[in-house]
């Protein structure tokens, strides 16, 4: 049974409360909870984080070595300045999928540009809390076709 | 029942001939044959086409208007360098999913930039053939929830 | 009497059925109505025509050698990104303008620059369909006074 | 009856003593006399002023408010140095037709950036002193067809 | 009675200890203090935290929301790197306006960049412990004269 | 009694009539009241003056030495363009104030860098017309407490 | 015996015909003319073709594949924007020779940059219709000495 | 007998009396009688002028002509901003010499630049008020050798 | 007997488990004792310790304070993006030495610059575990020759 | 009988010893020698010299004049740094074709860049030792065809 | 017995002569002498050599083939600009230890850019004559544990 | 007596035979000859060099310590590329006079950055031989002014 680990990065605790014009009306836990039935649906084993400390997520991901076999990761706010998430995904080497609930190529131009990017399988941004779905089914078919990772 | 217009740029006719260590082993035949079982699957319409000339694919976008309810498109080369194809696509406004087999942000500089990138729902990069199911999914979603376009 | 040739580049053809808000409600047909009855009042002959493919509108331009004595061109999404046609206007050295339906300057960067402009006599940008009838009167203008054409 | 105020920058006063391979050999004079002669035949009133202070043409702007519909600007030098000219356009919202003589896209980079241009209607530019006529046709017909005013 | 949220980024907690000449002689607890005598006066409560960790700012940012009428805050070195705390800034939704004790503008040119500015309501540079003063008189006329909130 | 110089940059004139979405409705007047009423409290002579000139806001800085103790400037358009002012402010050396009715972060790229922000003593932008009086309250603490006035 | 493709892209049909002084007066005829001879004389078999069409060339290149040993290509107008020729040349793998008839270093600065560049073996620019004979020698010689083609 | 014009830009007034580390001690009348003495020792007539204003420095170029052989000019503050006295001195084509009193290139980077460089006959830095008289010299001998005035 | 402290930034305690090719098999531990080894044959006091957290390595430094005589600093990912530690070692003054195991400059270009460069004493990068011993000596033999600290 | 003189730059006395991988395994000696043999085969007079002096190169080359008819150069390193050599070729405006053993522009972004490309006939790059061959023949073809010298 | 060789570039053989501040008071043989010491102590063979000629120290590192297991340079000013230096580094392939007396990155921008860094092991800057020191020993301990030279 | 070191940087010792239309008809020795001449008439001592070499110069810089008063440099070509002659003026510290020939605002981009200039006391360019004269009449001046030696 394969394992995902789901990490949510900063002010996304926030979600369906703020801004929802921009991000959407669906909540963290009802996003999780979708995540869960996919996970359930699909015979893995899902965990889900949340953590506005960029330090934090560095050990989620360093602890996943090991006991998760892909990583879908929402890094927010961190995707555009984060040296150290980068260097975590990269020395721990598990696939790991991007997420972005908005396109982060509509806004501003700071945002265009990911230190995950290339280190992860792929992206997928833009559509809303179905962006995780979909991130989890490319994590899921990754790790059938055993495509080797190019972490870099 | 939804329609879905599969469009694929230049060079994607090569598939599974050429440069198989970038793109996958997969030929454009097997692509489309494992895009059709997922739309028969999914109980919608999807027709697919494949074109070199930047001009044709401007006219394939101009005719979906009225005739497709969504368009998943891979313009490969044309990606960095069409301002047509990206106004024919923000003229029609059917939602629109960008899909790359490569990840594109682990190549070259100029393939970073997309000019689609910004008229599209969002965009999904570097899971080789499954990124075009990934991007129907997302479009039907898209579809099935009815969040108002946003081209620009 | 004095001979013109009007080319509308990529998307030009939705004129009028398409963001109208952005570029007004005039069809390309009524467009080129109000170009043939200027042609009348002013007593030359105008030609129009329409072209999504880059490379059929540097085979127009190529042809127009002999035939025509003025350009007037909108080379829509080609502007920002045809060298191409630059190449043919410069060969052929018929006296060149350039027209633009919206101002080019209130939107995205990209559009900024043109690869035409400085092959052309000058730039027509922002007047809406009225442009193409401006960029007449100017080319016949220029015809009339002789200028030398400077094409670079 | 419509009024235009059309307004000339710094140096448009040598026209036709100096530089005449690049600005041609019309002086201004002559230049406003045939504004003059459209705008009797168009049946609008003219005014035309020139002056090579900056602040005087903010002043002059500001005072157009309330007695002209409409401005045609050739900023000259100003062009590309003036926040303040760009500011007083936006600021009474008449209007604006910028005006070059010369095609300022075949000139140095520095002439390629106009601050005016994105709080006009639009730009003519490379049609000598028939840029004038051009532009308060331009006028002319953009305060008939009541497009709404786009200063941003 | 109106409260307001002041927020102390990293190494506040050493001023008036190290590099006076910069930053001045006055202690956190006296600039604090300062603060609190001026909330007495114009009849507001005011509460004060630093931090040296991001994610705590953006935690306490989150948590202001419903709790504070407006925040100030001086994010220190995060003003020039954090996207997470402009994030959290522009979810709550809590008018802000952005402190610096020295004139960002005359020192590095990385520090000439701010994330929190285009989400603030305004700016102060440069005033020393002043700056916290002035800008709670700033927040609280923004209140009074309760202006929308343009947080982007 | 201490003196302050109140220079209200081009433009300035128009406040209250024109883009009050943007600078809000209170005109220059109501403005120069308010600075008043506050001068009248704080027990300072305050005087205030308007031009669109760039060379009378020069000459008006040079005039400023021995009859002045600070300065409160919004350069309004020339903030952005004019080394000549920056450089009256440097020769003076009269404590100065920098003071934007808009935040300029928020606005165009181009009105992001401010020629005298390096040669003020600090930067009010954002607050509408309380940033004058904040201004004047932040000289005023100045030449209080009499830091010395860094101007490079 | 050896096959090679010599491509001529967009405007080159116009050589010996116009813009002499800059590209000779040599008719596109003569050129391949000359390059049969050639052909002749190193006992190799030469196919020529010219398009004004990018997806033309692009599928050209694709069709080469098993039936050409070498390809000889001049891109014209499309060395500067197409990654189309770019991908296909990638994607094919047959060892390239990029031909210029002009220096294209002693031109506008956007013909620095071509795309085909670093897929070819090499490029040679400068020469007139030398550089194609040229061409042609390299070809055969890297045929010959067999290095591994490094198309990237 | 040579006629010299010499002027002076804004902010040159205060010369010897402020930041006399920068700019030195001499006042600009003690300059300018520098300048009479060596215009009387070489027999040519010399002419002084100083503005703070942009607009009366370009007028002031303008009416140079056919009244001076030559202009030496220290354009201050707008020598790295006019575009407008730039233009006038190209106008004119009086031979002109660029002075500055500091060396330009030991300062803030957007001194570096200077509109008026490549339209001078050439350029003299960071000399002090004797820049003043080797400018007149060099004009002199300029003048007395009839090189051709190449103004662009 | 001076005392040094010894920080690791983030992912350093994977040293020896990962990416052993880039960054070598020794493990955190072992390059502590061997920090310790060196420590005792020079007579020092040493002090090492790790964090995957920004704010926390800025704490460590302020605490450093009076209690360390020197710092030997590898900031991993922070060195390209944190200004907070920065500004904690430019507070704090302590002498301190930056260490990279891996050659910086043959890296991605995103790590060629270190904001803590400039407010250390020197660098020493490429070296692996070696780099720390040479740290040291560099801050035993900074601290012998009193240099004095230039922080900036 | 034509005389070439042929100048190969630093460190290419190491060739066929050093990086054959990327330089190839022939020696310098080699070259030269097949060199000698196409001099003799054309008719030509040939001499070849090496040197890793910046100085001695220009030297050489200021020597060349009347002395040879031209010159095949391959700068090596100097390439990308050398305004001396560059000055050196226009001024003797002895015909000049560039030569480099690799394809420049599939290495670092610093070595696309040549301060000869412009003031050479042509550029030939990527062919190891036949490019050397090419650009005699280049250079015999250019003296024939008598084509007028454009060194810039 | 290890060899290494110690070259020191342009004007170091000022060394304690001039700009002790900014480079110390110890002068090059007083260096030379504490390298002779280490060497002695370390048990190495070390040569060292000062030119200010960049194609002499092109030659020495050339020579030092076969003859040296390991260099160690300052290549001073040419730091910045000599790819004739980098290529022989690059050519040679012997360990290469990169000194700089300076910090680099505390000095002019210019000086941040390092064309041997990516050639070299590591890079030691900052640390006056004891840098040397520290890069003889980074040779040595490099040459002990053989880790495989990465010369790019 | 004073004595002045005039340095001729690479090419120099062609002026006169080649690019007269851009260096002027007079040879180096005619300029020499003018130099002497000067000298003589103003009582100082006058030493004239010229070498290709960069070492070389930077070499006769170093040695011109103690033995010079001034230097008047024209580095021509190594102007825009060399570090190592700017650390060598800036080392000796000897006030130094920068000249070119031709404007150098007037040529290449490139040629726009001087290394020397702001090490030198100012600079003279566009004059032609009398540039020479210019610069060593201003070194006179600043010796006897003895204004202080503003290397850096």
């Amino acid at each position: 049974m394969k394992r995902v680990l789901v990490l949510h990065g900063p002010n996304l605790n926030l979600l369906g409360r703020r801004e929802t014009s921009l991000y959407g009306t669906a909540s963290l836990k009802a996003i999780n909870a979708g995540i869960a039935k996919l996970a359930k649906q699909e015979r893995i084993k899902v965990e889900t984080r949340q953590s506005n400390l960029e330090g934090e997520l560095v050990t989620w991901i360093q602890e996943a070595e090991g006991r998760f076999d892909a990583i879908v990761i929402n890094p927010a706010g961190y995707t555009h300045t984060s040296v150290a998430i980068r260097d975590a995904l990269a020395a721990v080497a598990i696939p790991t999928v991007e997420v972005h609930l908005t396109n982060i190529y509509k806004r501003e131009a700071f945002r265009h540009r990911s230190y995950v990017a290339d280190v992860a399988i792929g992206q997928i941004s833009g559509f809303g809390p179905t962006g995780y779905l979909l991130a989890i089914r490319a994590a899921i078919d990754h790790l059938k076709t055993a495509r080797p990772t190019a972490t870099r």
